[in-house]
């Protein structure tokens, strides 16, 4: 099993951060890198890292001993500004994406880790990207994609993530919410034993019957009794501000099904800001991501966190296992 | 300086709060229940609390030795069924909350801290009865009140709280955003030094540049601005999933002005369950409030924590002094 691992944009923490990772013994799974040898390389240098790298055209050509990269010739040295939005090197972290997410869909990589693009960069040669995630849904012929994130404390996943609030209420339907707690407790139960799982409401105190909002009465709860009826453990809805409390207090919970992108990640950043691992649900393929984004402002000093790519490489370890 | 504590609903756990705080030398500052006499006295009896009970009329009458009751003689100790909704429990709370209103307007009372009603209880004998909270900005003649919420690692406060989220997004104005912001530097300062305010966007990352809706950059950002023209120490809009983090962890602001309800209570809560405590901004009186509910569950058992009530009652001499 090789696990593939984009680089993400060159002008972000993303290189510096596999090769970091690699150097200090911390990838402990077979990877090889998707990217640009030539970028690597100069991170390498200014670092003073020493990582041995190895070029190669396809996953069957890894060999141990170095950090094998499918170097996809994209861009050269010179062509990175560390810190700085650029339409190259957004459109090749693009491409370590499709590349890497095909090799995952033909089977030669166990799973796809990803290191953060940047998306106005990205959308300087692809005016219709929206995302990363978008992407890889793309790629695989997926409609219905969802964001689970872990941390060791807790795990959350989204009914909608990456849209306006007032969008992400209109899409608080049974079908979505159905299919979210589905998605929730199949990838649950990969990751730990008899999982138990809550689903949020939308509204304060989850609409405290129908006075604050009737979505929980409407569309949550239906969509919970249906998951009950299905034999899924799951509970709800639970007010938003009382669930994550017993969830990680309590220990009450294993999951939770937020309703919206910050329902979910505010508790899951306070937690832990730097470890969380994104894992994206409903795909063909495992694909888990660093929770932090390109960090310009850190970029290529040698600072940025390893934390969350560690994590990430042992949560797809863990999911592409089962 | 006498403190107003009201009993709130008597199936719940506000008498046993007051009197096992009281008991404990928790209460350190001169306090006075408003309540009914008939109602603690058996609560007293029950737990085998031995707090000497005094009635009075009015404040004037307060003296040292027991706890003083501004007895209302809504309820007879039999009209009591812990942890069950009572038409007549719920009304009788209401008149408590009024009577200690009344007597913070009229300047006996420095402060009024309030112990947890029942709104549905309240609602059926007043059926238009929204909210502790409105009731008592009510009574005070007050328009436009909003929540504190203060725990020793965060304070925040919010645009909206007890609405559909729906309508908690359409009231992202830029007028109630400046004048949030107002009394929470305003507040922010009687409780902090050089306190450092945070206001948080409404969408995930703040918007993104107007990619995830529009608030930030038609009202928040204009409301910041003219906070920091009045020469408030605000910053912002901050993506919501991160300023929590900055705060708490980072340590970057001490308060955070947020969208909506669960925005800040979500974080609140995890950080502390059961020590939050909540203040009402915009009135012409300090009031503070326990952060939890009545708890029928665990009513009339004895086991309800005094934690909230007791930095309540703190954080009113804090606020009253000032």
């Amino acid at each position: 099993m090789i696990f593939g691992i984009t680089m993400g944009d060159s002008s972000g923490v993303g290189p510096e951060i596999l090769l970091k990772a690699f150097r200090g013994g911390l990838l402990r799974h077979r990877v090889a890198a998707f990217g640009d040898l030539a970028v690597l390389a100069r991170c390498n240098e200014e670092l003073d890292y020493g990582v041995p790298l190895r070029a190669i055209s396809q996953l069957s050509e890894y060999e141990e001993g170095a950090l094998n990269v499918v170097d996809l010739g994209r861009m050269q040295a010179a062509d990175v500004t560390p810190g700085r939005i650029s339409a190259i090197s957004g459109a090749a972290a693009r491409e370590y994406v499709v590349a890497a997410t095909e090799a995952a869909l033909a089977g030669s990589a166990a799973a796809v880790v990803t290191l953060p693009m940047n998306k106005e960069a990205t959308q300087l040669s692809d005016t219709v990207f929206t995302g990363h995630t978008e992407l890889i849904a793309e790629l695989c012929g997926v409609q219905e994609a969802t964001i689970l994130l872990a941390s060791e404390r807790l795990i959350v996943t989204h009914v909608s993530t990456h849209v306006p609030l007032r969008e992400a209420i209109a899409r608080v339907k049974r079908e979505r919410v159905q299919r979210v707690i589905s998605m929730t407790c199949e990838a649950a139960a990969r990751l730990r034993d008899s999982p138990r799982i809550a689903v949020a409401g939308l509204n304060p105190h989850a609409g405290e019957n129908g006075l604050f909002g009737r979505e929980e009465i409407e569309e949550i709860q239906p969509a919970v009794e249906w998951a009950k009826q299905q034999g899924m453990p799951v509970e709800g809805p639970v007010p938003p501000d009382t669930v994550f409390y017993l969830a990680v207090e309590r220990k009450r919970y294993d999951a939770v099904v937020c309703m919206y992108h910050d329902q979910g990640h505010i508790p899951l950043k306070l937690l832990d800001f730097e470890g969380g691992v994104n894992v994206t649900l409903g795909l063909p393929i495992v694909r888990t991501s660093v929770d932090h984004g390109t960090a310009f402002d850190i970029a290529w000093k040698g600072v940025a966190s390893t934390r969350s790519l560690v994590a990430a490489l042992e949560l797809a370890a863990k999911l592409a296992a089962r």
